[in-house]
């Protein structure tokens, strides 16, 4: 099946028929069915498939140590596009076609893994599969998890008929190098007019939950000066972290907030508002936090409510490997090596010590985690056919 | 059964064991059970109930016209106190009793009534009920409402078990005169040093849907000058509100918000607030209701967002009959005639021209809408044997 073919076919899985954005969260049917799609594409291509206890899979050609792994991700933000992640997977099934249309045999095994809840869109912590695959984050941990409607991590993973075993992961015992092809979700290429780039490194960033506590009350009667209103030290926060941020030239971000009891008639009692923050440097972007939980915190005292403040996941930053971007880059003609500010699970791959290199494909407006987001089908192509160059080189 | 045997069997109907607060929304298992319960204290009293299509019943001591209503309404807000609502229902049933102890015959009937939804805290209007009753809100109107799971007011009634006939009710057709006996939502009682007190009238006040566009984007790749992030319109406008309310002298809260796609690292799509608002007259409403919105526009155009303002429900001042509250006021030796900014069935029902007087309970906290609200069981038996005395005068 050809990459345009496949694309087709994955295209409806857990598409919204309002806003045409995915909904693709881990262990959820939508989600599960895109994996049931990439085990018949591994058995098409008689790859073998193996899974780990975290939900992870991967799909090997060949047998033996020091693989090659491609892949990416299947699950999405909630109402996210099309492209995060399932482009890598499906990308990496068409380079593997690719190469055995060149005949190429490779040297040494090649797989195609999918990790799980890369986004963080269910359990709150990005790149759940990989960090649990690495160890970077403990078993106890991830199974004290629990999604907004109170389901436990372990819960979500049998009701999908899973058989969870949580921990580092004998699929990793292979993987010699990592490669992963993305969108990109910045417009880094379109300035370069370049169709593929090589990543260079991943900002840090991290995820901060406030919780502002007041006092319920009614919201007519109340009189004004009265109120201990949590929406205000919100609302003022989440506009002092946009303002601090510009100045710095970081990003931070409040794209999610939970009010009790969110009722039309009543001052809230806690407003908990999520920021996403992510700096050049280890040290701006625990300036960029600790500034704003500063200037919440000040607000939240004249407001007479309280700030309490919560990393949730926090993420170093990443320097993929120096020598191999400049290998792939020499691979592909000189692609232009650059920076990112997502994380993904290379940078996690990455920083467990295993080599690492990043494929960008060009997406036309940069948007990304919308509906919106796009790549031209020419681009995803020639991102294909980069991606068969590179294998071809590593798997030697 | 007293009137705290009646208040110790209604309490645990619906109150959450975290908070202490109260979830009876109407048509759900609490409110159904609550009503259950008044059908049953109706039946030991051989009080005549009658329903109506809305929801709404009156339970009658007597036949005829011109009858004497009291009650309240059963309902909740969401986390609400046990007190708003529930303590004029049990109030008028514990009344009643008084007056049947006292050997009183009355002239007139005397009724306790129940109106649905009188908090709006499920399908958005308040008092939908007693709107419903007196035509200020048509049928279809009503039938095109939903609940935030997208559930339509018919078929939750349905699901109810209840046979819904909106519209202009007949069970208001016996009623000469209404008295809604309500705990008081602010501090004027304690500050006056009395048990209860008369309304004077209440202020004009509305709840206007906010909604905010921008564009959903990556948290962490997209610049922050890029962004089209309506979460900051939100922000402002909030704060904007407070600010205005409090320089005029009027209330603006916005307590409930929603989000989309209201994930941690995707800034929004859209952010949706309810303002309530509150003004000493309908000229200050108007003009507080207007600087919001301008103001709101005004950061919205900054932001590249947009604003899409929807006044959902707005209800004009209530003035209350002036010679029925003066009346009232004498037999209860000259208690105080004070206004509440908060709205009422009695409100609706006075607009409709039935002749109307609230009785407020004193409340030490002035705290409403909350698990906190409370009043004194003494103020309670004060406030049945006041509202005894009134309806023994009313009903001669």
């Amino acid at each position: 099946m050809s990459f345009e073919a496949m694309w087709r076919d994955l295209s409806p899985v857990g598409r919204s028929g309002i806003s045409g954005g995915y909904h693709r969260q881990p262990f959820a049917a939508a989600e599960r069915e895109a994996m049931t799609w990439f085990t018949e594409q591994c058995r098409a291509r008689d790859l073998r498939l193996r899974m780990d206890g975290n939900g992870n899979a991967i799909a090997w050609w060949g047998d033996g140590p020091g693989g090659v792994l491609t892949g990416s991700h299947l699950d999405s933000v909630i109402d996210g596009g099309a492209y995060d992640g399932p482009l890598g997977v499906v990308s990496a099934l068409a380079a593997i076609d690719e190469l055995r249309d060149r005949g190429v045999t490779p040297g040494r095994p090649i797989g195609v893994g999918v990790f799980c809840e890369e986004e963080g869109s269910r359990f709150g912590i990005a790149c759940l599969g990989s960090r649990l695959a690495t160890g970077s984050i403990g078993p106890q941990q991830a199974a004290s998890l629990h999604d907004r409607d109170g389901v436990a991590l372990l819960d979500a993973m049998a009701a999908a008929g899973l058989e969870p075993d949580l921990g580092p992961s004998p699929l990793l015992q292979d993987v010699g190098t990592f490669v992963e092809l993305h969108v990109e979700q910045g417009r880094d290429l379109v300035d370069r007019d370049r169709a593929v780039g090589v990543a260079s490194e991943i900002w840090p960033h991290g995820r901060y939950r406030f919780d502002f506590r007041g006092e319920a009350n009614h919201a007519g009667t109340t009189r004004m000066e009265d109120r201990r209103d949590p929406m205000l030290s919100y609302a003022m926060t989440a506009l002092a972290a946009n303002k601090q941020a510009r100045l710095g030239g970081q990003r931070a971000t409040f794209g999610r907030v939970d009010v009790i009891p969110n009722g039309t008639n009543a001052v809230p009692s806690q407003v908990t508002g999520w920021m996403d923050a992510r700096g050049e440097s280890e040290e701006a972007l625990a300036a960029l936090v600790g500034e704003v939980e500063r200037l919440g915190t000040e607000r939240a005292g004249r407001d007479g409510t309280t700030l309490e403040m919560t990393p949730e996941s926090v993420s170093a930053a990443v320097r993929f490997d120096r020598d191999l971007a400049a290998r792939i880059s020499g691979v592909l003609d000189g692609a232009p090596v650059i920076p990112t500010m997502a994380g993904h699970d290379a940078g996690v791959l990455s920083a467990a010590g295993i080599p690492t290199a990043m494929l960008f494909v060009r997406n036309p407006t940069g948007v990304s985690h919308s509906p919106a987001e796009h790549a031209e089908m020419a681009d995803c192509l020639a991102g294909v056919t980069a991606l068969a160059d590179v294998l071809a080189e590593l798997a030697r």
